[in-house]
């Protein structure tokens, strides 16, 4: 186990009924407040009514940054820092999934400098203060409700850039499970796929047998993630299956599996974002083509993790380490389309002339996050993996 | 899952050559400090002289608290709370295992209030402000460095009390592996008994299938204790085998396996408490008979929560559920068997005529912890069960 500083200050508030909560938890911060949300769902769903009346109830005036798109955008997130900046917000309130989230943490970071928010995702800047933050949670996945991660779109760039900083931890985040009882089929399995993604970036990470405590955790949380997704497609009204896959997703990037393993990349969200950001596919659909290339790439020189997840996720035994791992990336790719999720880039209508490009900005964050072995070139590469359709060998 | 609020805001600084750290991580609440430390094992491993020179390092005036006992005390806590306030002291840092921290907590508490500190023991008083606290672990094992709990001794009355509030919570926790290298094996033996109980006091409070996630941490924690712990006992030096044993000992009681499993009991360490309040038993000691008893008394009415365990921790498959219960809890026993743990209250030289006295001051905490099933006469016949000598039916 490496050395590593483990330190998750966001208090979470869980559970049934817990939205009314958010205006004494943001009472807390200040009495004006920027409410940042998505599009009509929470409306639709009773969740904004909800927020608005508790935030209503303790007296905090309320300034509203709504409309934040999914794949958000820095133009969205620029408009929301000059209403905050202009109506001199105490506190931040996100009512959303990861992109109202991300997108209410640039917000927290910018409305506090006077350059451009964008120069943190780009790394010309530090965070050195944020406006505080509470969320409620209306979809599970991202994680960013108990992490201090935040992905966003630069549309002009064509770049989809993500970071962390210990700042823009969630002060509280409410999760409801209730709340998500409305999520549509397609968005719930997307938030799968983004939070098993989450668990594999760092369980791949690492190198066997090196990290039991945190390999048992992973392996257990992928397994609730998979069992409690299908109970929730089963039967989309069944709290407790919501609610096993919330909180699953939650500690899948909450840092605590990421502790003690070193230093970390995020290929498969390196080699996607850029298919989100160019193609505004949604960040589950490219997640589902590229995690299994990405496995099959990195299974060829090490075969054994490969194994290992094969044998603890499904139970698959026998034959060489090449063998089980081949036979457990054929198990999570036939997860995938039982989902009806994508398999390759042509079903995602990219061509295969678009590699360079994708590649290329891959690498402009490659560059950033110090990920120096994942060069053009292995990056195409692993996109040219991403082209094959359907389980290989099946 | 039920309802819950899960808010753990210690920083966790793990790792090699981390102790240095100690001094900048308690200049940020003050700079005059009470250091709590325990009797000679610090001195003579040289943590204590690497403490002192980071607090030095940084100026900080110390003044000393040295010489807490295993199974702490009311009295030397009492003497602890009037050096601080004597001193008016700002912060305390703690140097040691559960029992010091414990005591450090305590003072922590008692050093802001006129009431004496065994008041809030007894649930007389609340505790509403704290002196910042921050930990350097030396014996991993009671998980009281990322965790708002405290037990303590009041030598006078014979009763061993233990609570948690939120405000316990060390600011900061420095866990070095390499300063438990030291550690005797009996000492790492109790830990790792500790440390298993306090995964299993939740593990069998709830109730199967409801929180799958908490269970496969629960299980994964479990796996690894005992596996770090037998790698530990092979080759005491081993780096890697302390710090896994050290990281899964502070999330087995950090309200991460708590989190969602409704209202949970402690109902060994209920048992236990008052064993070692009398007879000044090492804790691990006296849970190593009380689990397996407790645990068989359980198995009678849930065999199948146990015959999860059996099967997850053991392997063991086949037979009704009272089958496999009974021979997990075997295995258990065979376990601590290894280990040279005392496997009953003789082996322990305590008397069955001491069972009425035991089951009243386990009764007296019971009442506290608001357990209210469990009555002086439930408690004795737990206690009946600890008599028995080696695995039953073996």
């Amino acid at each position: 186990m490496d050395n590593f500083v483990f330190h998750n200050p966001t208090k979470i508030i869980f559970g049934r009924d817990t939205i009314a909560k958010i205006g004494t938890e943001t009472a807390a911060f200040g009495r004006k407040v920027l409410l940042v949300s998505g599009r009509s769902s929470c409306k639709k769903n009773g969740t904004y009514q909800q927020v608005a009346t508790s935030l209503d109830a303790v007296g905090l005036e309320v300034i509203e940054h709504a409309g934040v798109c999914p794949n958000p955008t820095l133009s969205q997130v620029r408009q929301g820092i000059i209403l905050a900046k202009t109506n001199k917000v105490e506190a931040i309130v996100a009512l959303g999934g990861g992109s109202v989230i991300d997108s209410a943490k640039a917000i927290c970071a910018g409305a506090l400098v006077e350059h451009d928010v964008w120069k943190f995702f780009i790394g010309k800047k530090s965070i050195t203060d944020t406006l505080p933050l509470t969320c409620v949670l209306t979809l599970a996945g991202s994680g960013s409700e108990m992490n201090g991660g935040m992905v966003l779109t630069n549309e002009d760039k064509g770049l989809k850039f993500g970071f962390g900083n210990r700042l823009l931890h969630p002060r509280t985040s409410i999760l409801d499970p209730g709340a998500t009882v409305t999520v549509p089929r397609e968005q719930t399995i997307y938030g799968a796929v983004d939070a098993i993604s989450h668990v594999l970036e760092l369980y791949f990470t690492t190198r066997e047998p090196q990290t039991p405590v945190q390999d048992r955790i992973m392996e257990g949380l992928v397994l609730t993630i998979m069992e409690s997704c299908e109970r929730v497609l089963d039967d989309e009204t069944d709290y407790q299956a919501r609610a096993d896959f919330m909180w699953a997703a939650t500690l899948a990037l909450n840092g605590l599996t990421a502790a003690g393993l070193g230093k970390v990349g995020f290929p498969m969200h390196l080699i996607e974002h850029p298919l989100s950001a160019l193609y505004d596919i949604p960040h589950g659909a490219g997640l589902a083509v590229v995690i299994p290339a990405w496995l099959s790439w990195r299974a060829r020189d090490d075969p054994d993790r490969l194994a290992r997840f094969a044998e603890r996720i499904f139970n698959i035994t026998g034959g060489s380490g090449h063998d089980r791992a081949r036979a457990g990336i054929n198990r999570l790719k036939n997860w995938f389309k039982q989902l009806d999720l994508p398999a390759s880039l042509d079903e995602l209508q990219v061509q295969d002339a678009a590699i360079p490009e994708l590649a290329d900005k891959a690498r402009a964050q490659a560059r950033i996050w110090r990920m120096h072995d994942y060069s053009e070139e292995r990056i195409a590469k692993i996109l040219v993996l991403c082209l094959k359709k359907g389980p290989s060998g099946s």
